[in-house]
């Protein structure tokens, strides 16, 4: 199945930039993304689709935050300075990121749909989340505050949507290592519930590249590290543009 | 993790009826479900809690549901004239099905939260879906209509959304063979995306118990049954009220 993360690198104004790294190794080492500049067009592309349109990104603090997540925040943004980390911005509505002469004619018509972690409009009641990259570990993370309309057992986070933003991370993870990508496969044990309101860390990281395989592995940990909540594996497929998805699929 | 499944059970007015059968075997084989009327008072609770209340009962037919969508339901809805099948109601917030008196004290307080796949306000927009158990088959199948709040690549429901109708499906199915559960496992393969809009089956079913191991499987297809969406396998530990939910996490 495409992924969200083919959306995220929409909403970053990536997708006429962002390509698959043609000398991705067949051994799991990915030469492509090195930490130095792997994504200038793309920042600038972000700079650019901010200062031409009023997008509200979804990824900056708001009042629902806690303290904790703030805290969080505030180390990784630190982190940010030296170039180690990138902050993803993120938005509810991809397509309008697109110029329009980007944009499909599908896209053009479908005005009302949202991507599903953020499609709330109250703030604090639904998925707030924040990802970070570091492209020279191939690692995303993604700092999650569920909110009170997650719920599955009470008080608690469902299943579901920890599946959702594991999913999510992972995705924009092998997206930024190698460019279009669709999951096959997500695995997840659960080991702890997480408590709606609490703050954790969802870790990803790019395991092994073969061909046009991408493994990549996640963990779901508290702010202290402590607790594990929850444990994932993936394995997401590079796109072929010239086959169907169909084809693709079955031809894993 | 605690599972919606207990949710389910709760929205059903069952949390102080349904209780995990002492006689499920070591081999596969639950015998404490019977066809015959496994669920009398669970039923019953149900008549009793609709009349006391007005409740909005989710998993019913509304404007927002396609052709495709009210076929299936009134071929599931035919089925259940002779018993075989069971339609499974559904609530935003099942806390407020139970009376009162078996409210726990954080229950009470906790007004404002919503189960996850129930948490919009405008119909057809997220999760459109009804349940229906088969008893005797150790069966759940969900009928499912993602809308367009659930998007993930476009056109298409999220890969987050899939995984969320299939742990509420194998997790109600669960539910109902082996009582109170939690997820240990949740194992996914994607195999063709899902259109926004279209109506898929999710069918699942208990496939083996060990002790307090459920083990169950899942498939999602289309209506036709031509399209396989994805596939998943599950496992579930039956709760042990006696322990925390860590102690019985790390005793799998």
């Amino acid at each position: 199945m495409w992924r969200n993360c083919v959306r995220l690198a929409r909403g970053l104004g990536c997708g006429a930039f962002l390509r698959p790294d043609p000398k991705v190794s067949r051994c799991g080492v990915v030469r492509g993304l090195s930490p130095a500049a792997p994504c200038s067009p793309l920042w600038n592309s972000v700079t650019w689709l901010s200062q031409a349109r009023e997008l509200k990104d979804y990824a900056l603090p708001n009042s629902s935050w806690s303290q904790g997540m703030m805290d969080l925040y505030s180390r990784f943004l630190e982190m940010c300075k030296d170039g180690t980390w990138k902050r993803i911005p993120s938005y509810s509505n991809s397509v309008d990121h697109l110029p329009e002469s980007l944009k499909l004619t599908s896209e053009k018509e479908r005005k009302e749909t949202r991507l599903f972690p953020r499609n709330m409009d109250t703030e604090g009641v639904g998925f707030e989340y924040a990802m970070f990259l570091n492209t020279s570990e191939k690692r995303m993370v993604c700092l999650f505050q569920p909110g009170p309309y997650l719920e599955g057992p009470p008080g608690f986070a469902h299943g579901g949507s920890t599946a959702t933003i594991i999913d999510s991370t992972i995705g924009g993870c092998a997206i930024f290592v190698a460019g279009k990508v669709m999951t096959a496969n997500l695995s997840i044990n659960y080991r702890n519930p997480i408590p709606l309101g609490s703050v954790v860390l969802v870790d990803s990281r790019v395991d092994q590249v073969e061909g046009r395989k991408v493994f990549l592995s996640c963990q779901v940990r508290s702010i202290d590290g402590q607790t594990l909540h929850a444990e994932a594996t993936a394995l997401f497929i590079r796109v072929d543009s010239t086959k169907s998805l169909q084809q693709q699929m079955s031809s894993q």
